[in-house]
């Protein structure tokens, strides 16, 4: 595989639980679990995107803890976990980001829980992503209610949500990514 | 599929990244999240095992707040996530707890991020949950630095590492709890 993969946590643009624009704070756990999935299927670098001064400090302050600090000595796997992770204000300035490293503006492509026209089906993004070509691929997960509908608009695909065995659709963000990002880039099981 | 599922979350008998015997915490975002995974998955009980009568006294406090306190009124769905929930204090609690459900010892399952000897492949493992047959199956997964030998010891199979692009395999318990449910019981795709 080719293709640089780049993967975005959105905490604004985001809806809450009634469909309206917040801008969601940054969970700890999230930068962790992300960060190690990351690592493991070969993404290159994981945006945390939080428009808010405040919390990207406090992305700083964590990742300095595992990368230069006291967490880092302990437990060396989480500071190579998060060599992946880069703090950006905005969905723009990830884009500008990829652009800056590939020279290629990347595809967007965005996640949901929920059922809609037009979704690009599991077989065909993995189909996509398998194929040849240099075009890199940044994967947008919301926190929070989900990705906002200026989010949506901007991207190239929405990929289908993930199914189990009923109708139930609440899966954390955190066991979302890792499940998206295994079927994606996982070798073929 | 016939076979009822059920997922084990053991803090003992574990070891800590010495190798060393320990009795690990309970993390209460791997209760919310595991069984958010459980419930999509539709596995019929999500075990948490830990021997600590305090800390299964915290676990009964977190989950009284979802399913009947104020977390469930505002949260329906994590309510719902919560009823697959239930702490017991040993492995051999979870397959006596399933012998009386269903009448059937269940085949025990274990996990591990290390390679070995004897492991069930992943297409195999899918199988045999495809295949007919009423046999229960209880997958165990180790918090802290994995399982410890009693456990393997006593388990049926031990599936294969989920392995990503690389020698990097520090996925934390929660994604890799999503990434197997995921590939032994989703919709194929």
């Amino acid at each position: 595989m080719k293709k640089p993969i780049y993967v975005g946590l959105v905490h604004h643009p985001v809806v809450n639980r009634r469909g309206e624009p917040v801008i969601s704070a940054i969970t700890n756990l999230d930068i962790h679990d992300i960060a190690r999935t990351c690592r493991t299927f070969g993404v290159n670098s994981f945006f945390v995107i939080n428009p808010s001064e405040t919390q990207l400090m406090l992305l700083n302050d964590i990742m300095a803890h595992w990368k230069k600090g006291a967490g880092g000595k302990s437990n060396p796997e989480r500071k190579e976990a998060f060599s992946v992770v880069k703090g950006l204000e905005s969905v723009e300035m990830a884009i500008s980001s990829i652009e800056e490293e590939t020279g290629m503006r990347p595809e967007i492509w965005t996640t949901s829980a929920r059922d809609g026209e037009n979704r690009l089906c599991w077989q065909d993004a993995r189909r996509r992503i398998d194929e040849s070509g240099e075009q890199p691929v940044l994967i947008l997960f919301g926190t929070a209610g989900g990705l906002s509908e200026e989010v949506f608009s901007i991207s190239d695909f929405i990929i289908e949500p993930i199914k189990g065995k009923n109708c139930y659709n609440h899966l954390s963000v955190r066991s979302a990514v890792a499940i998206t990002l295994d079927r994606l880039l996982s070798r073929r099981i």
